[in-house]
């Protein structure tokens, strides 16, 4: 993990890194080392790329004293598109003018992202537990939409995870490994969501194989989920991130 | 309204009454008047009665200082059954134990218990407000299942209630009454409800009308609604029941 930059305000650090070609962003409360503290994975979504969530990364090291990791997703933010994302990125526009259906069309791209996206987070858990000797502290993932496509399947073979806020996502490819999840789950849907059919991610939700997993629906479309699930789903990982080193 | 017991227990008070026929119980902070405090109504579910939610009411006056009321819904607890409530009784038994579909049974029958329920409902919520001469404060409604086919066309003409809980039911008779309602609802609802159609309460939660309405659905029975819910049902109310008098 080759870190590139280091900057710091309002107490937490944030460090720029570029491990195995995938570049990200690391923040944790300034001063101190990465050490047992909980660390949530930060996926952005579709689209966007690894200062997506910055604000959310930099309220869980401020509030909650929380490490918290992002990267780009395979043909995001500062990697390199292949002729792929753009013919996607192209089709997917043209799609959305023409007013039709996007979402088989959208789970076939993403679901070739997450199978490139899956190893790469693991290798990020990797150098980060090797960063300072101290290991890794319980380790959350957050992410919507996209950051659900990819999360779903890392989940299910990443037992470093141990509690996942998941949603605005949902296709029959979903299902198996949404099985195999036993960590706990928050599950965020926007009822009027116009990407994302509502049966689709009610059927995920279902078919998630965690004993305890929450849906929580509010109305409006794919980008209003209201800050207050966004507070509520801190609070939820912080009831099953037990704090090590703090 | 007429009093007819006031027993006092780690810091609550619980005081029987009668109004107009219908049997009730009203908790507040003992040592203090009702006053202009939040005030909750407390539904209970079918086959239950007015103390059947006192746990929760002496929480709500014990941790928030808010004032609490239940009443036997009609056909319930102390209350006459008639030979409809008897033979509903004997009935859903049946269906039940054959195995066979009760909602739309269920529906039929409760519907008729809310059009008896609702104005007396309205009636204590009078007596109430006339009580000492303060008026009432903010008032929520919380009740599920028989509570929610009761509240939700209570909510929809008493503009006394600023916010509601309700969940465990669906049904098309109530869609009309919930699209009129405008305050925030809280909607529980249980994945695996053996009772009420999954598709049914869904649909009820589409139809509310309110701009803030939040749907938390987790997985289990019909009474196996998780503590963590009844608690972040607290917190619900408690958010949109701003202080009066204390």
């Amino acid at each position: 993990m080759h870190f590139t930059s280091e900057t710091s305000s309002d107490g937490v650090s944030e460090r720029r890194f570029v491990h195995d070609g995938v570049p990200g962003v690391l923040w944790h409360p300034a001063g101190s080392a990465l050490g047992a503290r909980p660390l949530v994975l930060l996926a952005h979504g579709g689209g966007q790329h690894k200062l997506g969530p910055r604000d959310r990364a930099r309220r869980c090291a401020a509030r909650y004293g929380w490490a918290a990791v992002a990267i780009d997703a395979p043909g995001h933010g500062e990697r390199e598109r292949t002729a792929q994302d753009e013919r996607f990125a192209t089709e997917v526009g043209e799609l959305l003018a023409a007013g039709r259906p996007i979402s088989a069309w959208v789970a076939r791209h993403t679901a070739a992202l997450a199978e490139r996206a899956v190893p790469e987070w693991r290798a990020v858990l990797d150098a980060l537990e090797a960063l300072d000797g101290e290991g890794l502290g319980p380790v959350g993932y957050w992410g919507l939409s996209l950051g659900t496509v990819i999360g779903i399947p890392l989940a299910a073979v990443e037992p470093r995870i141990r509690a996942a806020v998941f949603g605005l996502a949902g296709h029959a490819s979903l299902v198996e490994s949404a099985g195999r999840l036993s960590v706990p789950v928050r599950f965020v849907l926007q009822w009027d969501d116009e990407l994302q059919p509502r049966e689709a991610a009610l059927a995920l939700y279902g078919a998630l194989g965690s004993r305890e997993k929450t849906l929580h629906a509010n109305p409006g479309g794919h980008l209003a989920v209201p800050e207050f699930e966004v507070e509520s789903a801190e609070r939820f990982l912080g009831c099953h991130l037990p704090c090590g080193a703090r």
